[in-house]
Protein backbone atom coordinates (compact mmCIF):
# COMPACT_ATOMS: atom_id res chain seq x y z
CA UNK A 1 0.00 0.00 0.00
CA UNK A 2 2.36 2.27 1.08
CA UNK A 3 4.97 1.68 -2.10
CA UNK A 4 1.95 1.90 -4.00
CA UNK A 5 1.12 5.42 -2.85
CA UNK A 6 4.93 6.33 -3.14
CA UNK A 7 4.75 5.42 -6.50
CA UNK A 8 1.67 6.83 -7.28
CA UNK A 9 3.58 10.91 -5.99
CA UNK A 10 6.28 9.74 -7.43
CA UNK A 11 4.41 9.59 -11.35
CA UNK A 12 2.53 12.91 -10.25
CA UNK A 13 5.40 15.04 -9.87
CA UNK A 14 6.98 13.46 -12.91
CA UNK A 15 3.84 13.61 -15.20
CA UNK A 16 3.59 17.51 -13.36
CA UNK A 17 7.00 18.76 -13.92
CA UNK A 18 6.96 17.50 -17.98
CA UNK A 19 10.74 17.41 -19.95
CA UNK A 20 13.22 18.03 -17.02
CA UNK A 21 11.72 15.08 -14.84
CA UNK A 22 10.07 12.85 -17.62
CA UNK A 23 13.49 13.16 -19.71
CA UNK A 24 16.06 11.72 -17.28
CA UNK A 25 12.95 9.39 -15.96
CA UNK A 26 12.87 8.26 -19.44
CA UNK A 27 16.83 7.99 -19.98
CA UNK A 28 17.09 5.46 -17.10
CA UNK A 29 14.31 3.76 -18.05
CA UNK A 30 16.19 3.45 -21.67
CA UNK A 31 19.03 2.52 -19.96
CA UNK A 32 17.77 -0.54 -17.42
CA UNK A 33 15.31 -1.85 -20.01
CA UNK A 34 17.87 -2.52 -22.60
CA UNK A 35 20.49 -4.16 -20.07
CA UNK A 36 17.57 -6.27 -19.16
CA UNK A 37 16.64 -6.85 -22.55
CA UNK A 38 20.39 -7.64 -23.44
CA UNK A 39 20.95 -10.03 -20.13
CA UNK A 40 17.39 -11.74 -21.31
CA UNK A 41 18.53 -12.59 -24.88
CA UNK A 42 21.94 -13.55 -23.51
CA UNK A 43 20.55 -16.24 -21.98
CA UNK A 44 19.32 -17.70 -25.76
CA UNK A 45 22.92 -17.01 -26.64
CA UNK A 46 21.56 -14.14 -28.67
CA UNK A 47 23.52 -11.08 -28.19
CA UNK A 48 22.25 -7.54 -28.76
CA UNK A 49 23.90 -4.44 -29.83
CA UNK A 50 23.49 -2.34 -26.42
CA UNK A 51 25.03 0.88 -28.30
CA UNK A 52 22.68 0.90 -30.84
CA UNK A 53 19.76 0.52 -28.65
CA UNK A 54 21.27 3.38 -26.60
CA UNK A 55 22.81 6.12 -28.47
CA UNK A 56 19.43 5.34 -31.37
CA UNK A 57 17.42 5.54 -28.52
CA UNK A 58 19.19 8.80 -27.27
CA UNK A 59 18.53 9.96 -30.56
CA UNK A 60 14.81 8.82 -30.58
CA UNK A 61 14.50 10.54 -27.58
CA UNK A 62 15.79 13.53 -28.17
CA UNK A 63 13.64 13.68 -31.56
CA UNK A 64 10.30 13.19 -30.10
CA UNK A 65 11.34 16.74 -27.23
CA UNK A 66 8.51 19.20 -27.92
CA UNK A 67 11.22 21.60 -29.19
CA UNK A 68 13.09 19.35 -31.54
CA UNK A 69 9.30 18.86 -32.78
CA UNK A 70 8.46 22.61 -33.00
CA UNK A 71 11.52 23.53 -34.89
CA UNK A 72 10.80 22.19 -38.15
CA UNK A 73 7.61 20.14 -38.44
CA UNK A 74 8.00 19.37 -42.04
CA UNK A 75 10.78 16.91 -40.87
CA UNK A 76 9.92 13.66 -39.51
CA UNK A 77 12.40 13.65 -36.77
CA UNK A 78 11.58 10.03 -35.14
CA UNK A 79 12.34 8.65 -39.16
CA UNK A 80 15.54 10.45 -38.97
CA UNK A 81 16.45 9.32 -35.52
CA UNK A 82 15.32 5.55 -36.61
CA UNK A 83 17.06 6.55 -39.90
CA UNK A 84 20.58 7.68 -38.71
CA UNK A 85 20.49 4.49 -36.20
CA UNK A 86 19.74 1.56 -38.49
CA UNK A 87 22.28 2.88 -41.04
CA UNK A 88 24.97 2.77 -37.94
CA UNK A 89 23.48 -0.68 -36.79
CA UNK A 90 24.55 -1.50 -40.41
CA UNK A 91 27.71 -0.58 -40.67
CA UNK A 92 28.46 -1.53 -37.03
CA UNK A 93 27.60 -5.21 -38.32
CA UNK A 94 29.66 -4.64 -42.01
CA UNK A 95 33.12 -3.78 -40.11
CA UNK A 96 32.88 -5.76 -36.61
CA UNK A 97 31.40 -9.41 -37.23
CA UNK A 98 28.52 -9.66 -39.64
CA UNK A 99 26.30 -10.97 -36.83
CA UNK A 100 22.56 -11.20 -38.52
CA UNK A 101 21.13 -12.83 -35.50
CA UNK A 102 22.19 -9.71 -33.54
CA UNK A 103 21.43 -7.41 -36.01
CA UNK A 104 17.43 -8.79 -36.82
CA UNK A 105 17.19 -9.37 -32.44
CA UNK A 106 18.65 -5.79 -32.19
CA UNK A 107 15.93 -4.61 -34.37
CA UNK A 108 13.35 -6.23 -32.73
CA UNK A 109 14.33 -4.60 -29.30
CA UNK A 110 14.94 -1.21 -30.38
CA UNK A 111 11.44 -1.06 -31.91
CA UNK A 112 9.83 -2.79 -28.39
CA UNK A 113 11.69 -0.12 -26.24
CA UNK A 114 13.51 2.77 -27.45
CA UNK A 115 11.14 3.54 -30.52
CA UNK A 116 8.14 3.30 -27.79
CA UNK A 117 9.40 5.15 -25.28
CA UNK A 118 9.44 8.21 -27.31
CA UNK A 119 5.66 8.30 -26.96
CA UNK A 120 6.04 9.18 -23.53
CA UNK A 121 7.55 12.67 -24.13
CA UNK A 122 5.12 13.12 -27.40
CA UNK A 123 1.75 12.33 -25.62
CA UNK A 124 3.13 14.54 -22.49
CA UNK A 125 2.71 17.46 -24.89
CA UNK A 126 0.14 16.39 -26.91
CA UNK A 127 -1.74 18.62 -27.76
CA UNK A 128 0.00 21.31 -25.48
CA UNK A 129 2.54 21.23 -22.51
CA UNK A 130 -0.98 21.79 -20.07
CA UNK A 131 -3.46 19.13 -21.43
CA UNK A 132 -0.35 16.83 -21.83
CA UNK A 133 -0.70 16.26 -18.35
CA UNK A 134 -4.32 14.71 -18.73
CA UNK A 135 -3.37 12.89 -22.07
CA UNK A 136 -0.63 10.95 -20.90
CA UNK A 137 -2.32 10.07 -17.57
CA UNK A 138 -4.93 8.40 -19.77
CA UNK A 139 -3.14 5.04 -20.95
CA UNK A 140 -1.44 5.03 -17.34
CA UNK A 141 -5.21 5.31 -15.68
CA UNK A 142 -6.60 2.88 -18.21
CA UNK A 143 -3.40 0.16 -17.78
CA UNK A 144 -3.96 0.41 -13.96
CA UNK A 145 -7.52 -0.30 -14.19
CA UNK A 146 -7.05 -3.53 -16.88
CA UNK A 147 -4.12 -5.01 -14.35
CA UNK A 148 -6.18 -4.80 -11.38
CA UNK A 149 -9.41 -5.83 -13.55
CA UNK A 150 -8.43 -8.49 -15.08
CA UNK A 151 -6.35 -9.81 -11.85
CA UNK A 152 -9.12 -9.81 -9.28
CA UNK A 153 -12.35 -11.51 -12.43
CA UNK A 154 -9.64 -13.45 -13.76
CA UNK A 155 -9.04 -14.61 -10.47
CA UNK A 156 -13.07 -15.42 -9.39
CA UNK A 157 -14.26 -16.52 -12.61
CA UNK A 158 -11.72 -17.36 -14.86
CA UNK A 159 -12.43 -20.52 -16.93
CA UNK A 160 -11.42 -20.13 -20.36
CA UNK A 161 -7.76 -19.91 -21.04
CA UNK A 162 -6.59 -17.19 -23.08
CA UNK A 163 -3.11 -17.73 -24.66
CA UNK A 164 -2.14 -21.12 -22.29
CA UNK A 165 1.62 -21.16 -24.71
CA UNK A 166 2.29 -18.11 -23.77
CA UNK A 167 0.63 -17.25 -20.26
CA UNK A 168 -0.96 -20.16 -18.86
CA UNK A 169 -2.75 -17.82 -16.01
CA UNK A 170 -4.94 -15.78 -18.55
CA UNK A 171 -8.08 -16.20 -19.08
CA UNK A 172 -10.87 -15.00 -21.47
CA UNK A 173 -12.65 -13.85 -18.24
CA UNK A 174 -9.82 -11.79 -16.74
CA UNK A 175 -9.07 -10.28 -20.30
CA UNK A 176 -12.94 -9.33 -20.57
CA UNK A 177 -12.57 -7.88 -16.96
CA UNK A 178 -9.91 -5.17 -17.63
CA UNK A 179 -11.60 -3.93 -20.46
CA UNK A 180 -14.59 -3.46 -18.41
CA UNK A 181 -12.06 -2.23 -15.32
CA UNK A 182 -10.30 -0.14 -17.89
CA UNK A 183 -14.13 1.76 -19.09
CA UNK A 184 -15.19 2.06 -15.50
CA UNK A 185 -12.35 3.77 -14.55
CA UNK A 186 -11.86 6.26 -17.56
CA UNK A 187 -15.69 7.18 -17.43
CA UNK A 188 -14.99 7.85 -13.11
CA UNK A 189 -11.29 9.89 -14.40
CA UNK A 190 -12.86 11.78 -17.25
CA UNK A 191 -15.59 12.44 -15.61
CA UNK A 192 -13.91 14.08 -12.48
CA UNK A 193 -11.56 16.10 -14.97
CA UNK A 194 -14.18 17.25 -16.83
CA UNK A 195 -13.38 18.49 -20.62
CA UNK A 196 -9.99 17.31 -20.82
CA UNK A 197 -11.24 14.34 -22.63
CA UNK A 198 -11.72 15.37 -26.16
CA UNK A 199 -14.68 12.17 -26.80
CA UNK A 200 -17.84 11.86 -25.82
CA UNK A 201 -18.96 8.48 -23.96
CA UNK A 202 -19.34 6.47 -27.26
CA UNK A 203 -16.04 7.29 -27.80
CA UNK A 204 -15.07 7.03 -24.61
CA UNK A 205 -16.13 3.15 -24.59
CA UNK A 206 -13.87 2.46 -27.74
CA UNK A 207 -11.13 4.24 -26.59
CA UNK A 208 -10.98 2.65 -23.33
CA UNK A 209 -11.65 -0.69 -25.49
CA UNK A 210 -8.90 -0.03 -27.45
CA UNK A 211 -6.12 0.79 -24.66
CA UNK A 212 -7.38 -2.32 -22.92
CA UNK A 213 -6.64 -4.46 -25.51
CA UNK A 214 -3.26 -2.88 -25.92
CA UNK A 215 -1.98 -3.02 -22.76
CA UNK A 216 -2.72 -6.74 -21.84
CA UNK A 217 -1.12 -7.34 -25.47
CA UNK A 218 1.93 -5.25 -24.20
CA UNK A 219 1.66 -7.65 -21.19
CA UNK A 220 1.31 -11.11 -22.91
CA UNK A 221 3.98 -9.95 -25.82
CA UNK A 222 6.36 -9.37 -22.69
CA UNK A 223 5.39 -13.06 -21.38
CA UNK A 224 6.52 -14.23 -24.66
CA UNK A 225 9.59 -12.61 -25.11
CA UNK A 226 10.47 -13.82 -21.27
CA UNK A 227 9.21 -17.21 -21.87
CA UNK A 228 11.62 -17.25 -25.23
CA UNK A 229 14.73 -16.04 -22.56
CA UNK A 230 13.45 -18.92 -20.13
CA UNK A 231 13.72 -16.24 -17.06
CA UNK A 232 10.43 -15.18 -15.01
CA UNK A 233 10.88 -11.55 -14.51
CA UNK A 234 12.74 -9.43 -16.79
CA UNK A 235 15.33 -8.27 -14.05
CA UNK A 236 15.28 -7.20 -10.26
CA UNK A 237 14.68 -3.58 -10.28
CA UNK A 238 12.68 -3.36 -7.31
CA UNK A 239 13.15 -6.39 -5.03
CA UNK A 240 9.77 -8.65 -4.98
CA UNK A 241 8.48 -6.39 -7.93
CA UNK A 242 10.51 -7.89 -11.07
CA UNK A 243 12.45 -5.91 -13.25
CA UNK A 244 11.59 -2.59 -15.13
CA UNK A 245 9.89 -4.08 -18.45
CA UNK A 246 7.41 -6.10 -16.19
CA UNK A 247 6.24 -2.74 -14.87
CA UNK A 248 6.07 -0.78 -18.43
CA UNK A 249 5.32 -3.97 -20.52
CA UNK A 250 1.56 -2.71 -21.02
CA UNK A 251 2.73 1.23 -21.01
CA UNK A 252 4.87 0.06 -24.22
CA UNK A 253 1.68 -0.82 -26.25
CA UNK A 254 -1.35 1.57 -24.74
CA UNK A 255 0.88 4.64 -24.73
CA UNK A 256 1.93 4.60 -28.51
CA UNK A 257 -1.72 3.72 -29.39
CA UNK A 258 -2.99 6.54 -27.12
CA UNK A 259 -0.87 9.13 -29.12
CA UNK A 260 -1.89 8.04 -32.75
CA UNK A 261 -5.14 8.13 -31.54
CA UNK A 262 -5.39 11.78 -30.43
CA UNK A 263 -3.44 12.86 -33.15
CA UNK A 264 -5.47 11.04 -35.80
CA UNK A 265 -9.00 11.70 -34.19
CA UNK A 266 -8.71 15.67 -32.72
CA UNK B 1 24.04 -1.36 -74.01
CA UNK B 2 20.38 -1.80 -75.12
CA UNK B 3 18.62 -3.13 -72.11
CA UNK B 4 20.30 -0.78 -70.23
CA UNK B 5 18.86 1.97 -73.21
CA UNK B 6 15.50 0.17 -72.03
CA UNK B 7 15.31 0.20 -68.38
CA UNK B 8 16.86 4.12 -68.25
CA UNK B 9 13.90 4.95 -70.51
CA UNK B 10 11.33 2.55 -68.42
CA UNK B 11 12.74 4.60 -65.19
CA UNK B 12 12.28 8.10 -66.36
CA UNK B 13 8.57 7.73 -67.52
CA UNK B 14 7.69 6.05 -64.29
CA UNK B 15 9.69 9.03 -62.63
CA UNK B 16 7.69 11.29 -65.27
CA UNK B 17 4.46 9.99 -64.51
CA UNK B 18 4.55 9.61 -60.54
CA UNK B 19 2.08 7.79 -58.29
CA UNK B 20 -0.05 6.06 -61.58
CA UNK B 21 2.93 4.43 -62.45
CA UNK B 22 5.19 4.84 -59.35
CA UNK B 23 2.86 3.13 -56.66
CA UNK B 24 2.23 -0.39 -58.69
CA UNK B 25 6.32 -0.19 -59.37
CA UNK B 26 7.05 0.00 -55.51
CA UNK B 27 4.32 -2.77 -54.86
CA UNK B 28 5.81 -5.07 -57.30
CA UNK B 29 8.89 -4.18 -55.82
CA UNK B 30 7.21 -5.22 -52.41
CA UNK B 31 6.18 -8.29 -53.46
CA UNK B 32 8.85 -9.47 -55.02
CA UNK B 33 11.98 -8.23 -52.32
CA UNK B 34 9.91 -9.72 -49.70
CA UNK B 35 9.93 -12.88 -51.44
CA UNK B 36 13.45 -12.92 -52.37
CA UNK B 37 14.36 -12.23 -48.52
CA UNK B 38 11.78 -14.78 -47.45
CA UNK B 39 13.49 -17.21 -49.80
CA UNK B 40 17.27 -15.75 -48.95
CA UNK B 41 16.56 -16.34 -45.08
CA UNK B 42 14.81 -19.74 -45.44
CA UNK B 43 18.12 -21.10 -46.71
CA UNK B 44 19.26 -20.19 -43.23
CA UNK B 45 16.16 -21.88 -41.31
CA UNK B 46 15.03 -18.28 -40.55
CA UNK B 47 10.70 -18.12 -41.86
CA UNK B 48 9.59 -14.43 -42.41
CA UNK B 49 6.14 -13.19 -41.19
CA UNK B 50 5.54 -12.63 -45.04
CA UNK B 51 1.68 -11.15 -44.54
CA UNK B 52 3.39 -8.84 -42.01
CA UNK B 53 6.01 -7.73 -44.45
CA UNK B 54 3.16 -7.25 -47.63
CA UNK B 55 0.23 -6.40 -45.78
CA UNK B 56 2.33 -3.84 -43.51
CA UNK B 57 4.25 -2.40 -46.37
CA UNK B 58 1.21 -1.50 -48.25
CA UNK B 59 0.12 0.46 -45.09
CA UNK B 60 3.67 2.20 -45.51
CA UNK B 61 3.29 2.76 -49.25
CA UNK B 62 -0.54 4.09 -48.39
CA UNK B 63 1.21 6.42 -45.36
CA UNK B 64 3.87 7.28 -47.89
CA UNK B 65 1.37 8.48 -50.59
CA UNK B 66 1.28 12.45 -51.07
CA UNK B 67 -2.53 12.26 -50.56
CA UNK B 68 -2.44 11.07 -47.19
CA UNK B 69 0.85 13.37 -46.01
CA UNK B 70 -1.27 16.55 -47.05
CA UNK B 71 -4.59 15.04 -45.85
CA UNK B 72 -3.77 15.87 -42.30
CA UNK B 73 0.28 16.82 -41.98
CA UNK B 74 -0.46 16.68 -37.63
CA UNK B 75 -0.20 12.32 -37.62
CA UNK B 76 2.86 10.54 -38.61
CA UNK B 77 1.32 8.55 -40.72
CA UNK B 78 4.33 6.07 -41.33
CA UNK B 79 4.16 5.85 -37.63
CA UNK B 80 1.22 4.75 -37.30
CA UNK B 81 1.46 2.03 -40.15
CA UNK B 82 4.56 1.06 -38.79
CA UNK B 83 2.89 0.96 -35.09
CA UNK B 84 -0.18 -0.49 -36.23
CA UNK B 85 2.08 -3.50 -38.48
CA UNK B 86 3.90 -4.07 -35.69
CA UNK B 87 1.00 -4.39 -33.10
CA UNK B 88 -0.31 -7.30 -35.49
CA UNK B 89 3.06 -8.83 -36.15
CA UNK B 90 3.12 -9.27 -31.61
CA UNK B 91 -0.40 -10.67 -32.05
CA UNK B 92 0.27 -13.34 -34.55
CA UNK B 93 3.31 -14.55 -32.61
CA UNK B 94 1.37 -14.38 -29.76
CA UNK B 95 -1.35 -16.50 -30.74
CA UNK B 96 0.51 -18.45 -33.69
CA UNK B 97 3.76 -19.99 -32.97
CA UNK B 98 5.55 -17.85 -30.33
CA UNK B 99 8.52 -17.74 -32.92
CA UNK B 100 10.88 -14.91 -31.59
CA UNK B 101 13.78 -15.62 -34.52
CA UNK B 102 11.09 -15.58 -37.13
CA UNK B 103 9.19 -12.01 -35.56
CA UNK B 104 13.37 -10.74 -34.87
CA UNK B 105 14.21 -11.45 -38.72
CA UNK B 106 10.52 -10.08 -39.81
CA UNK B 107 11.28 -6.60 -38.23
CA UNK B 108 14.90 -6.60 -39.48
CA UNK B 109 13.08 -7.22 -43.10
CA UNK B 110 10.26 -4.61 -42.52
CA UNK B 111 12.54 -1.99 -41.55
CA UNK B 112 15.10 -2.77 -44.27
CA UNK B 113 12.87 -3.10 -47.59
CA UNK B 114 8.77 -2.32 -46.98
CA UNK B 115 10.17 0.63 -44.05
CA UNK B 116 12.49 2.33 -46.98
CA UNK B 117 10.50 1.50 -50.30
CA UNK B 118 8.09 4.68 -48.94
CA UNK B 119 10.80 7.06 -49.42
CA UNK B 120 11.40 6.50 -52.93
CA UNK B 121 7.29 7.56 -52.74
CA UNK B 122 7.99 10.88 -50.57
CA UNK B 123 11.14 11.83 -52.23
CA UNK B 124 9.05 11.61 -55.60
CA UNK B 125 6.73 14.48 -53.95
CA UNK B 126 9.05 16.22 -51.97
CA UNK B 127 9.06 19.49 -52.24
CA UNK B 128 6.49 19.17 -54.77
CA UNK B 129 5.25 17.06 -57.39
CA UNK B 130 6.57 19.23 -60.23
CA UNK B 131 10.67 19.07 -58.65
CA UNK B 132 10.12 15.62 -57.13
CA UNK B 133 10.99 14.48 -60.48
CA UNK B 134 14.37 16.08 -59.98
CA UNK B 135 14.90 15.44 -56.72
CA UNK B 136 14.33 11.55 -57.02
CA UNK B 137 16.24 11.48 -59.32
CA UNK B 138 19.44 12.45 -57.54
CA UNK B 139 19.98 8.93 -55.64
CA UNK B 140 19.46 7.49 -58.97
CA UNK B 141 22.05 9.81 -60.88
CA UNK B 142 24.26 9.40 -57.82
CA UNK B 143 24.02 5.58 -56.89
CA UNK B 144 24.65 4.95 -60.89
CA UNK B 145 28.10 7.18 -61.00
CA UNK B 146 28.75 5.38 -57.80
CA UNK B 147 28.48 1.38 -59.33
CA UNK B 148 30.09 2.78 -62.44
CA UNK B 149 32.72 5.13 -60.81
CA UNK B 150 33.88 2.09 -58.31
CA UNK B 151 34.33 -0.69 -60.61
CA UNK B 152 36.57 1.07 -62.90
CA UNK B 153 38.18 2.79 -60.49
CA UNK B 154 38.60 -0.88 -58.36
CA UNK B 155 39.69 -2.82 -61.40
CA UNK B 156 42.46 -0.80 -62.44
CA UNK B 157 43.89 0.73 -59.11
CA UNK B 158 42.48 -1.41 -56.54
CA UNK B 159 44.67 -2.99 -53.65
CA UNK B 160 43.67 -2.16 -50.43
CA UNK B 161 40.51 -4.29 -49.14
CA UNK B 162 37.27 -2.36 -47.82
CA UNK B 163 35.54 -5.16 -46.09
CA UNK B 164 37.31 -8.55 -46.86
CA UNK B 165 34.75 -10.34 -44.79
CA UNK B 166 31.64 -9.08 -46.82
CA UNK B 167 32.63 -8.70 -49.59
CA UNK B 168 36.18 -9.41 -51.52
CA UNK B 169 36.46 -7.97 -54.49
CA UNK B 170 35.90 -4.56 -53.18
CA UNK B 171 38.49 -1.75 -52.38
CA UNK B 172 39.34 1.02 -50.46
CA UNK B 173 40.34 2.99 -54.07
CA UNK B 174 37.13 1.59 -55.43
CA UNK B 175 35.15 3.26 -52.20
CA UNK B 176 36.59 6.47 -53.46
CA UNK B 177 36.46 6.12 -57.45
CA UNK B 178 32.75 5.88 -56.42
CA UNK B 179 32.69 9.18 -54.41
CA UNK B 180 34.42 11.09 -57.09
CA UNK B 181 32.40 9.47 -60.09
CA UNK B 182 29.33 10.48 -57.77
CA UNK B 183 30.40 14.07 -57.21
CA UNK B 184 31.35 14.71 -60.81
CA UNK B 185 27.93 13.11 -61.89
CA UNK B 186 25.97 15.24 -60.18
CA UNK B 187 27.73 18.37 -60.57
CA UNK B 188 27.26 17.57 -64.27
CA UNK B 189 23.25 16.71 -63.76
CA UNK B 190 22.53 19.68 -61.42
CA UNK B 191 24.42 21.99 -64.26
CA UNK B 192 22.51 20.30 -66.86
CA UNK B 193 19.01 20.93 -64.73
CA UNK B 194 19.92 24.38 -63.56
CA UNK B 195 17.76 26.01 -60.32
CA UNK B 196 16.56 22.50 -59.70
CA UNK B 197 19.25 21.90 -57.10
CA UNK B 198 18.56 23.65 -54.19
CA UNK B 199 22.46 23.53 -53.13
CA UNK B 200 25.70 25.15 -53.76
CA UNK B 201 29.15 24.08 -54.95
CA UNK B 202 29.94 23.22 -51.48
CA UNK B 203 26.87 21.44 -50.58
CA UNK B 204 27.00 19.65 -53.46
CA UNK B 205 30.62 17.86 -52.37
CA UNK B 206 28.45 16.73 -49.14
CA UNK B 207 25.65 15.78 -50.58
CA UNK B 208 27.64 13.46 -53.22
CA UNK B 209 29.70 12.25 -50.65
CA UNK B 210 26.76 11.40 -48.11
CA UNK B 211 25.15 9.88 -50.94
CA UNK B 212 27.67 7.77 -52.94
CA UNK B 213 28.58 7.07 -48.93
CA UNK B 214 25.15 5.26 -48.65
CA UNK B 215 24.93 3.78 -51.70
CA UNK B 216 28.21 1.79 -51.57
CA UNK B 217 27.09 0.91 -48.23
CA UNK B 218 23.41 -0.45 -48.80
CA UNK B 219 25.39 -2.60 -51.36
CA UNK B 220 27.70 -3.84 -49.04
CA UNK B 221 25.09 -4.76 -46.40
CA UNK B 222 23.42 -6.78 -49.34
CA UNK B 223 26.48 -8.60 -49.72
CA UNK B 224 26.57 -9.39 -46.17
CA UNK B 225 22.79 -10.67 -45.77
CA UNK B 226 22.98 -12.47 -48.75
CA UNK B 227 26.63 -13.95 -47.52
CA UNK B 228 24.96 -14.81 -44.48
CA UNK B 229 22.33 -16.74 -46.38
CA UNK B 230 24.86 -18.57 -48.69
CA UNK B 231 23.57 -17.24 -51.84
CA UNK B 232 25.42 -15.19 -54.48
CA UNK B 233 22.20 -13.44 -56.01
CA UNK B 234 19.36 -12.31 -53.98
CA UNK B 235 17.06 -13.77 -56.35
CA UNK B 236 15.90 -14.09 -60.56
CA UNK B 237 14.71 -11.02 -61.54
CA UNK B 238 16.05 -10.59 -64.42
CA UNK B 239 18.28 -13.60 -65.99
CA UNK B 240 21.82 -12.82 -65.95
CA UNK B 241 21.09 -9.50 -63.62
CA UNK B 242 20.07 -11.46 -60.63
CA UNK B 243 17.52 -10.75 -58.18
CA UNK B 244 15.14 -7.15 -57.68
CA UNK B 245 17.54 -7.04 -54.56
CA UNK B 246 20.51 -7.08 -56.22
CA UNK B 247 19.63 -3.99 -58.22
CA UNK B 248 17.73 -2.01 -55.27
CA UNK B 249 20.29 -2.72 -52.55
CA UNK B 250 21.78 0.85 -53.16
CA UNK B 251 19.11 3.18 -53.34
CA UNK B 252 17.28 1.29 -50.24
CA UNK B 253 20.06 3.39 -48.65
CA UNK B 254 20.69 6.43 -50.93
CA UNK B 255 16.84 7.46 -51.08
CA UNK B 256 15.83 7.77 -47.64
CA UNK B 257 18.95 9.78 -47.01
CA UNK B 258 18.39 12.05 -49.78
CA UNK B 259 14.98 12.65 -48.46
CA UNK B 260 16.64 13.35 -44.92
CA UNK B 261 18.71 15.52 -46.32
CA UNK B 262 16.34 17.61 -48.58
CA UNK B 263 13.60 18.10 -45.58
CA UNK B 264 15.88 18.58 -43.14
CA UNK B 265 18.12 21.38 -45.45
CA UNK B 266 15.48 23.15 -47.57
Amino acid sequence: MISGAVALVIIFVILWVGLPLIGPALLAALWIGTGELARMFARRDVPLNLAFLRVGGLLVLIASTPQLQAYNPGVPWREVALGVSLLAAFIYELFAGANIPRLAFSMLSFLYLPWTLGYFLLLRYAPDAHLGIVTLSLPLVATFATDVGAYFVGRTFGRHKLAPTVSPNKTIEGFIGGLVSAFLALFLYTWLIQGAFPFGHGELLVFAALLSFAAQLGDLTESMLKRYCGVKDSGQFLPGHGGLLDRLDSLIFSVPLTYYLLVIFT
